[in-house]
């Protein structure tokens, strides 16, 4: 599987603000090269904590996006992944609804009440685990759904685990003309944050796009 | 006065690790640039954060720098500033030897022994604001001091302050190629945090650098 973070940072490596609120961070140009990457994708991940946060659809915008997929055989949409060890997902989040297929990745300890209600708004579910989800066997079960290109938008907390695991090839990071600052606000690699063995990156790409820089990393 | 913020960042946005160890995180050419700037500056200016963190010496590197800067009838080296609201700089601080000038920016509630003994340890003390350093009283006191321009080499706690209180005319940061992680490590901007009114940028420039990237951003 070949795993592509994609974020947009503000200048100083925040997501969004302390309290969590979702900021124009990027513009027109780089919407449109998130919605291609997208389209391009099989499926498109965050963590729960983005869904508390932006309750977001993560489907296709440009309808001509969605006519070339169909025409090539593709559903209309990427299937959409939730890491969500608690099952804590809303069953009414944007998410959820039948625009397309989506993935909850569970834990064991999952609630058995919460993965029923889930499983009854849609949602397929994938555990591994025992209790915070294991992303390696989550996305090797995703692979053998035919699930060969993912997409991760996020949060910082997905993203740190994702590279501790050693699981992303790619990170795309849009720099915006912004500073949010804030020790508590969230950045692009959150967790408990590496002490050695940082990950290093090869910078394959700098683009100006907007008012910001897209990077490019291969990891 | 002129202020030119510089750092050194992760592709994350972090200034170090969570145990706020130093981490290489840019390369030669880098140095050779920062070195550059700060013979271009009257001072250069770190928060006590970044005293206690790296014990940083902050004078110039390149002798023929330091050559350039007598024959023009400056002092060798550019002076040096900590933001310290409490005199909590150790005496024995390697910005505190007599290579160049220092100024301490304290506040009025600094302990009397404490002050009188980084004054012994040959500091000059700049007293601003009643708890905290204020940071705009303290850059005026400076400039009558002959700072026209003036280098802050971090940490994120300082740059935040700084740009808050609207004191910031540049940013320059190197974005390099690691990740570092870590929801309580230091960021760039770090502090409360903005909500709104988020300091816009204009970026100025995009350069590569070492393995990584330049942004310059006008605030
Ligand atoms: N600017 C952008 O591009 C962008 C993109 C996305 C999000 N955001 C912002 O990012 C913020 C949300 O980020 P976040 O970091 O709080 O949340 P997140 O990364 O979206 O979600 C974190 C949650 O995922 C769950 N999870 C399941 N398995 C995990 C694993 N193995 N490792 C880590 N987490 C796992 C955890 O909850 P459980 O333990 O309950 O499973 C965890 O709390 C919001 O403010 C949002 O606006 C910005
Ligand atoms: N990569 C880089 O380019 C780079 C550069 C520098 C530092 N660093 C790293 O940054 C970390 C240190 O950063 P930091 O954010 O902890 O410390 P910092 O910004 O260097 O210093 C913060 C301290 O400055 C004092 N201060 C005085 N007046 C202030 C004001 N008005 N506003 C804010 N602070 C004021 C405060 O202590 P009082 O209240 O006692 O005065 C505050 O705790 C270290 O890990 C260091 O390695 C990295």
């Amino acid at each position: 599987m070949h795993v592509v973070v994609n974020a947009a940072t503000s200048a100083d490596g925040k997501l969004s603000s302390r309290r969590r609120e979702q900021i124009a961070i990027s513009g027109p140009e780089d919407f449109e090269r998130v919605d291609a990457l997208r389209a391009d994708c099989d499926a498109v991940m965050v963590g729960v904590g983005t869904v508390f946060a932006d309750d977001p659809h993560l489907t296709l915008d440009d309808p001509d996006r969605v006519a070339d997929r169909e025409n090539g055989g593709e559903p209309p949409h990427p299937a959409r992944v939730v890491a969500d060890s608690r099952a804590r997902t809303p069953p009414d989040a944007r998410v959820l609804d039948d625009a397309a297929t989506t993935y909850l990745l569970v834990g064991e300890a999952a609630p058995r009440e919460r993965v029923g209600a889930l499983k009854d708004a849609g949602a397929r579910v994938v555990v591994a685990g025992a209790e915070r989800t294991d992303l390696e066997g989550a996305l090797a079960e995703l692979e053998s759904r035919d699930i060969e290109r993912l997409m991760v938008e996020g949060g910082g907390e997905l993203i740190f685990s994702l590279l501790e695991a050693g699981l992303v090839d790619e990170l795309s990071v849009f720099v915006g003309p912004k500073v949010i600052g804030g020790r508590e606000a969230p950045t692009l690699a959150d967790g408990e944050g590496f002490v050695e063995g940082f990950p290093e990156l090869s910078l394959e790409g700098v683009e100006r796009l907007d008012e910001g820089v897209l990077l490019r990393w291969r990891v």
